[in-house]
C-alpha cells in the first residue's frame, strides 16, 4: 500500500505467482488480469484475479469507496455496497446529479479496502500495513426493474445483518421512488494484497528493533438499544449471532 | 453514507447547525465550506467545516484513499498517510507515471473513512452505518527537499506507532530517492459525520422489531512475532502503549 500507481498497463499480463506462498511447491499459475488497465503494475506479486478473491473481499468490507470525476475533479466517497453475483449495488438518492451522471454511464471505480495489521519493520521505509483491496472499474446500469431494485435493497439489508430483513418493514412504493440502485460489474476487478511479516534488507536482521505484524480487525461492540425501543424487545437472534461473530471475544 | 453525492455546489454554504445536537441549546453557527465544491450537499446536517473535525479524523484512520483519473478513468486506490500541519502526505514510487502525474499538479481527491457502527432501524431503508470522513480535493505538491522529506517519512513512522521512529533504521539517501513523497494542502476539506441512533418514520416507531446501534472499532491484537526476530528481543514499550490503547481490552 506504499504506492498509489494506478493498476494499468498497456502490455499483456503475466501469470503472477506469489514466492511468498509458493516456497516449496509449485501453484498453478494465477488467472490473468481481465483488462490491461486491471493490471497490478505495482508490487504484481501482490496481485490476486480470483474471482473468489474479490468476492470474498468486496463481501467482508462493511464499507465502498467510489471514485468518479466532475468537471475533472476527482472525488472519493464511501458508501454502503452489496455484491450479487457478479456485480456489486450501490445506491444514491435520484435526485442527485452524481447518481444521475453515473447512472449516464459516467467511468468510475469502486474500491473496497480491508486493514489485517501493521507491519513493523527495523527500518522506517520497510514499515507498511497488511491488507486485502478490490478495485473496480467500469460504468454502473441504473437498475430500473422494481423487482430488481427490491431484491437489491433486500441484499443491502441481508449483507450488513443475515436475517434482517425479515425483521424489518419493507420498501414502500415512494420509498423505491426516492432512491437510485445502480450495479458495476465485476468484469474490470482485481485484488490486491499484503500478508505476511515485514520484509526487511537483509543487513537489517541483525538490528535489535523489535519486528512482526500487529494484528488489526473491526469488532463489535455491545449493541445500543435505540432509546425510543419498546420494553421487552431483544436484539433478534440473527443480531446476536452476528455479534458474536464479530465480536472482540471478551 | 447512503448517497455518493458529491460535496459539491455552484450556490454559497450556509452555516450549518445539527438538530440532533442542539435539541434544547443554541450553538454558534459551524464554519462555512472552504469552497464551493467542498460544500456537502447530501445530508448538510451531516457536514463539519471544523479544522479540529477534519484533523481529528484523519490522524485516527490509518488508511486513506487517493482519487486520481487516468484518461478520463476514475481510480481509488488505497495509500497511507500522514497529516502534519495544515497538509496530508502520501507517498509512492519515484518511478510511478501516476505519482509522476500527481506531482505535476493533477487534479486529486483523498478521503478518509472511520467506521464507528451499524445503525439498525425499525424499517429496511434505514438501515445505515455511523461513520466519520474527510473528503480532501486540491493538488498535491511534490516534496524534494530532503529534510522535508525525511521529516514526512518520520510522521509516516510516527502516526503508525508514536515513539517508532527513534526505534528502527533511518531511511538512507538511496531509499529517499526511491520514494516521492507528495503534501496535498488541507484548504479544500470537509468532514461528514453520522451519529446516533436510527431516525425511524415516526408511524414505524411502534414496529417491534429491534432498533439500536451496534458499535463497530478497529481493535489491535496481539503482536505476532517476525520468525527471523533474534530471542530476548520484546515489543517496546511505545509498541505495547499502542496495542494497549487500541486493544479489545479483553
Amino acid at each position: 500500500m506504499t504506492s498509489p500507481a494506478r493498476p494499468a498497463s498497456t502490455t499483456r499480463p503475466q501469470a503472477q505467482t506469489d514466492p511468498r506462498r509458493t516456497p516449496t511447491t509449485t501453484t498453478p499459475p494465477r488467472p490473468k488480469a481481465p483488462s490491461s488497465r486491471t493490471r497490478v503494475r505495482r508490487k504484481p506479486a501482490r496481485a490476486d484475479y480470483e474471482p473468489e478473491t474479490v468476492e470474498a473481499i468486496l463481501d467482508e468490507g462493511l464499507v465502498a469507496h467510489l471514485g468518479f470525476a466532475v468537471d475533472g475533479q476527482p472525488y472519493v466517497v464511501p458508501t454502503l455496497h452489496a455484491r450479487v453475483g457478479e456485480q456489486v449495488y450501490f445506491h444514491g438518492s435520484s435526485a442527485s446529479r452524481t447518481v444521475r451522471a453515473l447512472a449516464a454511464g459516467a467511468q468510475m471505480c469502486l474500491t473496497v479496502t480491508l486493514l489485517d495489521g501493521l507491519v513493523l519493520a527495523r527500518s522506517a521505509m520497510h514499515h507498511s500495513v497488511n491488507y486485502r483491496s478490490v478495485v473496480v472499474l467500469g460504468q454502473a446500469r441504473a437498475i430500473e426493474r422494481p423487482a430488481e431494485k427490491m431484491a437489491a435493497i433486500e441484499a443491502f439489508t441481508e449483507r450488513l445483518i443475515p436475517g434482517r430483513w425479515d425483521e424489518v418493514r419493507g420498501p414502500t412504493t415512494k420509498e423505491l421512488k426516492a432512491i437510485q440502485v445502480l450495479a458495476l460489474p465485476l468484469d474490470e476487478a482485481s485484488a490486491k494484497l499484503r500478508v505476511g511479516p515485514p520484509m526487511d534488507d537483509e543487513q537489517d536482521y541483525a538490528l535489535d528493533a523489535w519486528a512482526g505484524v500487529i494484528p488489526l480487525s473491526t469488532v463489535a461492540g455491545e449493541p445500543t438499544p435505540d432509546e425510543r425501543l419498546s420494553e421487552g424487545i431483544a436484539p433478534s437472534p440473527a443480531t446476536r449471532a452476528w455479534v458474536a461473530r464479530r465480536g472482540s471475544g471478551s
